[in-house]
């Protein structure tokens, strides 16, 4: 029986940017499991409420439901650990690290160059409950929160060194093949992808190399998502 | 026989500040392996010179020369892999990414509240060639490089925030029990504790709580070492 994800839709029920969704479609893959792919939006807490929370993704898997994407990344690797681990405890401890950089930096780096834009691909019922939240949270006008986006850019690129430092020296963060941190990182760029036609990185940039190897896996389950060119 | 390693020294024989020689010192430590610590200056390039190079950490190993911390580590691993490991294949690719962070991050940011510290516990035959190459390096002189040093204490914490999530949720970067990436961290709060009374963290902060953890570790190696209350 294939896991069902409940997975954040925009208008069209084809364009999901959910970083964290994006996580977790590509933990699924590494692991080649099925998925049935639900797509859920904002406003539709119903929907999910027998989860308890009112956030996705959530993944239901045999009758058993799982939620936040770090907790499924542990399901997946407890309950499946003959397929490909996403990674080994110690991987994972250090994985922590990369996570925690990437909410704390990289989103909130993107969040300044795309909010404006995810909100335009919204569907309907979901643009004023994400305007008034957003707008709440970062005390401003969405517009005003992502104004002046190309003076933003040098230093959001410069933000990444550690990431292209690393990847200078090594083609994925967990080395010759990618685990759990480079899915993390990748969703925060799949998020950016899926609703804005910001170049976030320079094409020469190791970075970039990287993203399009991630893009590229699975089939091309990343790169063929309805989004903008990267 | 024991490893011997030239190690940055200041006008004391025993203030040794290095922070790569901290990485150092901890992974032989953490390897179990004996060694004779000679102390080392700036200055004092041809006791070096037979490395080929003329930086610090250089490790002699049975009549093997290795230098740069991060080669010392894989040596290390790679030739007594029956010792405790400092890191697996895929965790050293991890640890990647927290050593371009500390490198470009951690560093900078710890250097632009002590370089001054630094400098009044140098050998005095350290002094002119530290001020004339940082200062050169930073395009002003060091004391204003370190100036309002209270006034940048908040952002430097704040740039903790990837580590101090991390460490939330975990003892050490590498989990359980520290790792290479630990010591990697570690060797820049180090360098700081031996040349500077700069209080980097507050008395509560999650960071300090694993700084006294890596202090205490191997019977108080870097607690013990000459520096200031931490």
């Amino acid at each position: 029986m294939a896991v069902t994800l409940y997975d954040l839709a925009g208008a069209e029920d084809d364009r999901r940017f959910s970083p964290f969704c994006w996580r977790t479609r590509l933990a699924l893959a590494h692991k080649g499991l099925a998925v049935e792919m639900l797509p859920w939006r904002f406003t539709e807490t119903d929907k999910i409420a027998f989860s308890g929370q009112g956030k996705v993704p959530v993944m239901v898997d045999g009758g058993k439901t799982v939620f936040d994407s770090w907790t499924i990344a542990d399901y997946l690797d407890a309950t499946y650990p003959e397929r490909p681990l996403l990674a080994s405890p110690r991987e994972r401890a250090l994985a922590k690290f990369v996570s925690a950089w990437t909410d704390t930096v990289l989103h909130p780096g993107v969040a300044r160059l795309i909010m404006a834009d995810v909100h335009e691909h919204l569907h309907q019922k979901d643009k004023p409950y994400f305007r008034k939240s957003r707008e709440d949270r970062f005390g401003m006008t969405l517009e005003a929160f992502c104004a002046d986006r190309e003076t933003k850019l040098p230093a959001f690129r410069q933000s990444l060194t550690p990431l292209r430092m690393t990847l200078q020296s090594q083609p994925h963060l967990g080395g010759e093949t990618p685990n759990y941190a480079d899915y993390v990182v990748f969703g925060g760029f799949q998020w950016a992808r899926c609703t804005s036609p910001v170049q976030l990185l320079a094409a020469d940039d190791p970075v970039a190399a990287w993203r399009k190897r991630l893009l590229d896996a699975f089939d091309g389950l990343a790169g063929k998502a309805k989004g903008y060119a990267a």
